[in-house]
């Protein structure tokens, strides 16, 4: 662990320090001692949390406000059953298990909502409808930008995660998107992990070996 | 505001809450009252800010532990001045006020790290070294959630910040990346918002706009 490098001028006490810096237990729950899951305790995630949830993460910023991401929270065995074909072997257990698997995916055709969501810049719609790669960049950055958050938001509200990209993206689009409009991109299971089947954590880059100041 | 949205049992008080959920003043940094910022207060970040940014930041997770995203911190005015030309106009005063702007970008040979970050896959290398298309929507995808990560990292350590996509990928990739191995993918001002500068907030979807539960 390098929460020794987590460290500043103490915190002030209260509500003001929230203001301003997370408390130490706030940023080892999102971020230091976080750890992605693969095995769950059989413990629900009620609609009331996927709303809490959503209603989190939909604030993140997103460029001109365009918020393409779409979600479909699959809670029932029949739903499972749909997604169960599509999904690379090792990941079938992790969903069969987790009380929630999210399909997050965007609308393609995102920049249709963007004179309601960003009416500054008129001419916003047509540079994307007239530039296919464009907006498939876009969608596919943006939509990712918010499934961090999303990732982010489940673990503010106490519930752990496991993301995958393991399956086939476009039998998941014929199957759930059958008008073609959302395309799938990744695939984010949520619950309560279980400590004890938790592996190694992985080794991340240092400071230095892939940041520079300039 | 739709904070009322955001609600369960009360908090337990004490070190224990925060293993489980945020504080509600938390969730308002992170989330419910945090905004893009555009004009900056003049108040430096330093050198040791940046480096716990990283070390929260990092340990995100990402597919396969690939971890692509590189990040160039620009602090001073020689290096915001070679960004300047790259600029769309609305975002030259942003940038050149702000205490830092980062170039979120991605290894787009992250790959070639795989036998390090993630040795339980042996052909993880070659599945993405012989796949252009697949390692490029993978890069893209993973340095984004890093990018989201980054993000709240920032908003935990009492940062501000201002995402921005209007610029020209190329040209900061050819000054920036001369060698081609790293590509942009956003800009990132970081800082002390103003919060007078503030323009109204943008609207959200509504859960049941986006959302599905099966």
């Amino acid at each position: 662990m390098e929460t020794t490098q987590i460290t500043s001028a103490p915190t002030p006490a209260g509500n003001e320090a929230e203001q301003t810096r997370l408390s130490q237990a706030s940023l080892e729950r999102l971020f230091l001692q976080a750890r992605s899951h693969a095995a769950w305790q059989d413990k629900p995630v009620t609609e009331d949390q996927l709303h809490a949830l959503y209603n989190l993460a939909k604030w993140g910023p997103t460029s001109m406000n365009c918020l393409p991401m779409r979600l479909v929270f699959l809670r029932s065995a029949a739903a499972k059953a749909r997604l169960q074909p599509m999904l690379a072997e090792g990941n079938i257990d992790k969903v069969l298990t987790a009380p929630i698997t999210v399909i997050v995916a965007h609308d393609t055709q995102f920049y249709e909502h963007l004179p309601r969501l960003f009416p500054y810049f008129e001419t916003a719609r047509d540079m994307y409808a007239n530039n296919a790669p464009l907006s498939k960049q876009t969608a596919l950055r943006n939509s990712s930008l918010q499934g961090g958050y999303l990732i982010l938001a489940a673990r503010s509200l106490g519930l752990d995660i496991g993301p995958m990209s393991g399956f086939d993206n476009a039998e998941v689009d014929r199957e759930f998107f059958p008008d073609g409009r959302y395309a799938s991109n990744f695939l984010l299971n949520l619950g309560y992990g279980d400590p004890q089947a938790l592996p190694p954590r992985g080794p991340r880059f240092e400071f230095e070996d892939v940041c520079a100041i300039l």
